[in-house]
């Protein structure tokens, strides 16, 4: 798209009340503007990235087997008398006209049991997985670390419902190979570790996904070797590493960038979700969830992927291929532009009226992977730039075309 | 997808408690499942045909120049006060832990007028069109419409900012078009009309799209010369065609499934949103918004699509292109499945172990535009069904390709 008509101009100067690397940079760039704390809007540069995020999360788990569904945000209060978690000091509570009492959804497993309780009875309808890309309320005491900790945030859950604890355990090892995938992808798969935490009163353990970076409000204690780490949260139970136990393990601050959980029959026994199996013997249900926060695995690539000027994307979540840059030649930035797009790239064309000292300098804070400069000096070239390395060429734009698909930054 | 592992199976009695036919076919379809009054998941199939809605308007948009953001639904209540509209029955009040009086959006003006107000100085800013597709949360006193009037619902929402009257003028007359082309495309076109209704205090005339349709809860007049209708509420001021002047209007029910509306300087008042022009001058901005709830055109479209067997979707909005069903012959319903994924079609293919009865009359309540039966009797041949003609025929599986892809239904 041409940057001219792009809403909004980049900010130049820092925003004052934003402390994290994250909110700074994202609120300059013109990624995402903030409303009040914990929650922000998602502005067009920002929302593309966020669609990347999300379809290729939403790609990972459909290849695991999950089906996608959208449940509601207002939930009735009672769902959470049933399970006990009325309480719980994160819930926003309201009410509708007619008296009755809701909450706002911080997570779905109030919803989706008793959903589920409609549709399953026998074994033959078992397993099933299901999952959605919905906004989610927590109504935070503290939210300061910009899109990392939201009050209003999109996340990713999935819920499975299995017939055994063996058919359950099968499915949850196949997760962590689909959130290693999706972590891979976004661009922070080799700072994100596989983590024990708690499993609450009732498992031995979940799973969290962590990245390490000293802006973390996490830490964990990492085993270098198994490349797995024990939240600080469980240390004094286990305090060597789970796989090979070795006590040398390293202390690092880090974020929660997913968490993957064994329910076992908590939710089941609460709702009373029973299944028949083949010998006609009624038996409860076993479940997982696993939650990712897009917005949150958004500020982690940020926090992770910059430098002094500004993001630094990685390619398969840029929020365009390729940033071409105008300077004073705008005929054959036109045409450019036109071929770039006919080579199936997505463009940001700068075709302002703005100095080339302001163009570059806005290229380098919004972080587009590849530059690509026309001017009257590089004649029938193009010159190109890689924003993670700043290693640049003067080259015929069909090589520049390559560059811009195969470069792997 | 194989239908075998479909969530959930269709339910073969109409739910008690809905009244509206389009929650009773959409519920015992299992494209929907009602949380409480006016709150509604979406199932597989359902978010399937959603998705296709959105991305329609979205395309549409896009192409009159709209830039899709994401706002938040947790709006601070002061901004309510800045306009004067705190007191809007439908608002939702809640409250943060740190004690800030929060309403969840019921629209955006309150949010998007003092966004746009940090980026926009100058006329060189202007116009700017910003939308979003996101979910909106209203008190409603009754909400017994299935999905027509939802508590908590998707929605489209644009606004547009213009240097003058003349400019908002000329796109809101684009917007009509692009408004026309959405309809058409899912479907409800023919029996669409444009509405002139109320203004309110500012404006002489708002605009609504009408769906005309027995079960619609408001009523308009029509022009069936012009094809254009006043609203009820206002045929006291406007008691003629607004076009040909004509006064043989025709009484009709219907459904509002679009809205637009000149807010001339309404809000850019409130919240003093000013631009400077070319001559260094301050004026206010002039802003139109632009509505489309897509939880309601799916309603619209099951209400006026269906017969007694179920639902019939067109073809642009349809959860799948094409129902396979295999009847006793898997070997060649597993062949003919991956024919088809092959040549670009979606297919639900109807796997299961249920009989030959009960595999049709899900199909018809599915609704899928085209069904392709394979059985021992079929042979080398597919029998195929037109689900909204009920025409059938017998022939080969590249012929029935071919009726699909071509197939307008």
């Amino acid at each position: 798209m041409k940057q001219s008509a792009l809403f909004p101009k980049t900010n130049k100067n820092a925003p004052k009340d934003e402390i994290s690397t994250n909110a700074q940079l994202l609120v300059r760039a013109g990624f995402i503007n903030k409303l009040m704390a914990g929650v922000y809007t998602y502005l067009p540069l920002g929302l593309r990235v966020l669609k990347k995020i999300e379809n290729i999360i939403r790609e990972e788990i459909n290849a695991i087997g999950g089906q996608e569904i959208y449940m509601p945000a207002l939930h009735p209060h009672e769902n959470y008398v049933t399970t006990g978690r009325e309480k719980i000091d994160i819930l926003f509570h309201l009410e509708s006209a007619t008296g009755k009492k809701y909450v706002l959804g911080q997570s779905h497993e109030e919803i989706v049991v008793p959903l589920v309780k409609q549709y399953i009875n026998s074994y033959k309808d078992l397993p099933i997985y299901l999952y959605q890309i919905q906004t989610k309320f927590r109504n935070e005491l503290r939210a300061k670390s910009g899109i990392l900790r939201g009050r209003e945030f999109m996340m990713k859950d999935l819920y499975s419902f299995h017939k055994s604890e063996e058919d359950f355990q099968d499915y949850y090892e196949k997760s962590k190979v689909a959130y290693r995938n999706i972590f891979n992808r976004i661009g922070i798969g080799e700072l994100t570790y596989l983590t024990f935490a708690s499993g609450g009163t009732f498992s031995k353990y979940s799973h969290e996904f962590q990245t390490v970076t000293p802006s973390g409000e996490d830490i964990i204690y990492l085993c270098l070797k198994c490349e797995v780490a024990v939240n600080k949260e469980i240390i004094g139970e286990q305090n060597s590493c789970p796989e090979c136990n070795a006590k040398n393990l390293v202390e690092k601050k880090s974020i929660e960038v997913g968490n993957i959980f064994p329910l076992k029959t908590k939710f089941s026994k609460a709702f009373d979700l029973m299944y028949t199996d083949e010998k006609g013997v009624r038996k409860e249900i076993v479940m997982g969830c696993y939650g990712i926060g897009l917005g949150r695995a958004l500020g982690t690539v940020v926090e992770i992927n910059n430098d002094a000027n500004g993001i630094i994307w990685p390619k398969e979540i840029a929020p365009f291929d390729v940033h071409l840059i105008s300077i004073n030649n705008d005929e054959q930035g036109d045409a450019i532009y036109a071929s770039l797009q006919k080579n199936g790239l997505e463009v940001l064309y700068d075709d302002r009226k703005e100095t080339a000292g302001s163009k570059l300098k806005d290229a380098d804070l919004i972080g587009i992977p590849v530059r690509v400069v026309v001017s009257k000096k590089t004649g029938e070239n193009v010159e190109v730039k890689i924003r993670k390395t700043g290693e640049t060429k003067i080259c015929k734009l069909n090589e520049a075309i390559e560059t811009i698909k195969g470069t792997n930054v």
